[in-house]
């Protein structure tokens, strides 16, 4: 709503307009160098959490937090994100009991709540929602997950989670291991990684292995790549273990499922094969692919993982505003 | 609980104390007067919102936003308005599910949030409800629909609009076309129209029209009106279109309703036989009583209108807590 | 999150650090100096609502208010008492309808949400859950209620308003009547009514009497209080009458429940047997046990103690974050 010739804070050692009123619908829309950029601002972004917890850089301005389906991780994360950047939030959860769910289109709700907001995450449970949604609004939206479809901020934080682990990202090794055949983030993760000369070690049961077209786009993009059902195969090598939930619903019948589900989980016996510098992700929920007795291993980061969630999405809220 | 000593900023140009502490219960309590100074005071909101986005006048003060029926459209625009005047809000959506709701009445509930809460906002499904909480509150309450009863931002943020997308209220011709016999907003406009000298067109289905009742108050008050059955009669000389939404469960049989429901339908083609200024509005949500091919004519004004709805609340927060 | 080294604005005569990062579990943490100093701390909170509405002390800092079921009047009240001290709330209400209920333990919720925030509220319907929580968390939690377990601010803001009403805790002379058996917070305050050399009066049928644990516990401690199943016995003396709920669904056979019911209502005519400064407390909500028609008596104290709970809330929050 603001016009043109406000001038407002900003914020990073370069700042610059490329993301101001732009959508964040799929991670295909970030070339390398906007991912660094992304990766860069989320960096500073937790320096500002470390030092002083907030900063008034979107005060006075307010997110429609619009979920149709229930996440309250990533919900409570981009609600956090805005108010630690000083802004304020309208978070909309109940939409599938509200009047606005009955006989109401995407299309009308999304164009009724921007009327009220400067910026409108959205999560949907049908693929080709958040397109939808944008191709009517003027103000910038940021994709939560649209069903099958794409679920952007993970893929950043994760990329982002493996630096400041890591280090850097140029030419790590990186273990996905468990379901990548159902994944959306495991396969956002497969077509980044050439960006930064990741090698991939895909490690599941075949009848959850990468699919045929995710391994088309790697090999298209030259990405090195080896493929594994064990993995002791591949363990002690790691920069990144990261493991995914092989969920029971995505088999046919039970007995694959017994016969798999074994495999992959991760222990203070796996952590005993693993390098001492290697980190250990989940996207998380997790069920008992990880042991709770790991959780205390310094190796295990997945709960710095999430707080690196709401750094991305500060760092990405600022971008879109025009203001980072 | 401020004391009455404390200096408070002051908004507009020319603030009063008449609204100050003061219920909004209805449209029946506003003179002209009164009208006007919550259109003038929404308009110098309007300039914030568009300027600078928002504002600090009401920091530090919070709002008890109380909804006992969902309502993701009103409930977010009163959220909005109180973020966007500095303020925080205390947002209770869930109260059928509540402990609140087992066995503790109306009265009790509004009387603990108030000990919490400047200001209070309540949508309730039984006509009264809002009268009742007022009753026993000391901070001012601002009804936001209750039942068949009152809906008085809703009537406020039409005329708002209606001033804004013309420029006057003085004078000018309003079609309201639909159902006028049980929507709650037409009432309050055409007992508001005289105020103004503005001529209404009442287009609806015989089975629909506008109440005795209604058309004896707006004879009592010398306000012009002609009766109609078709849009046609009366499309080519308006300033403004009001749509409303003819409800296929407010039909006895199934046939009456399909014999109406074609017949208050707008499209591309309606709105070629509208004057190049006509505003079309339409308090939503929308089922198909518009065309989404009309969205993007200038001269449909319902999203503008939302916008106007939260401005219209911030105007009535600011002085019911007599800061405007 | 924040560095050691950040110098933090502090509030109140004589702060100093032994809140600071501790979690608020049971009533039993606190010692006398303790309590002395959660009411001292609350009292200054009360006079900043009274004379501003609100302060600056938390600005910045983050809430986690996790409620696994709804209880609206604590809800909103630790929501209130963050926005009070300038904080902002993730407001996490729908826990049970959440992807977070699904198969996530209590301990991976927790530390998800705290990687977000900078202090937690927890309540839960399993005894011991509160403690649970602590265990993995390195943020503070304060405990809204676990169960059949603890609600220490419900204690402590009962004692607060008991202080502020009568003018001093030292030696007054309490009734405790209705439900004495079941009520979490009668249990903990006859376990601190010796500090203040305060005398209890239990009026309850015997059906519903004060268990033989805590009967023990107080005289362990050296606690004066006399028994009796007629509130008239004690009316004529007290400081405080507080009033519980006597729930039907804690009878075996409804009969017994008729039988004891009535005898422990409160209506004007109870009022004019008290003394003219006899307070009435209710840790809400009521259902027929107090007489509406008593809410206007000065004496009935039960909705300022609904804003005794705010403050007394503001205060824990700026002591667990230090800056109290």
């Amino acid at each position: 709503m603001r016009s043109e010739g406000t001038v407002l804070p900003r914020f990073g050692a370069s700042p610059d307009d490329k993301f101001r009123g732009k959508h964040i619908l799929s991670v295909k829309q970030f070339d390398r160098s906007d991912i660094d950029r992304v990766l860069r601002v989320a960096h500073e972004m937790r320096t500002v959490v470390d030092v002083v917890g907030s900063i008034d850089l979107l005060k006075g301005c307010v997110l429609a937090n619009l979920f149709y389906e229930p996440s309250t991780r990533t919900s409570s994360s981009f609600i956090a994100a805005m108010q630690r950047l000083g802004g304020d939030v309208v978070a909309i959860n109940e939409v599938r009991y509200s009047s606005v769910a009955k006989g109401e289109t995407l299309e009308d709700t999304v164009r009724t709540l921007e009327a009220y907001a400067d910026v409108m995450v959205l999560r949907h449970h049908e693929e080709g929602a958040a397109a939808r949604a944008a191709s009517v609004m003027r103000k910038p939206l940021i994709n939560a997950g649209d069903g099958a479809g794409e679920h952007p901020t993970q893929a950043l934080l994760d990329l982002f989670t493996m630096r400041e682990e890591v280090g850097r990202l140029e030419g790590i090794e990186i273990a996905l291991v468990g379901d990548l055949k159902y994944g959306r983030t495991v396969h956002s993760l497969a077509r980044l990684a050439h960006y930064y000369d990741i090698t991939l070690r895909l490690v599941s049961p075949p009848s959850l292995a990468m699919p045929a077209s995710v391994l088309a786009d790697m090999d298209a993009l030259g990405t090195k790549y080896t493929v594994h059902e064990s993995l002791d195969d591949v363990l002690g090598s790691l920069d990144i273990l990261y493991m995914t939930r092989v969920q029971k619903e995505r088999f046919a019948n039970i007995a694959d499922y017994e016969a798999v589900k074994g495999s992959y989980v991760i222990t203070p016996k796996t952590m005993s094969g693993m390098r001492a510098n290697t980190a250990l992700l989940h996207p998380f929920p997790r069920v008992d692919e990880i042991d709770t007795a790991v959780d205390n291993d310094p190796r295990a980061a997945y709960f710095r993982e999430i707080a690196c969630g709401m750094v991305v999405r500060m760092a990405l809220l600022a971008m879109v505003l025009g203001r980072a």
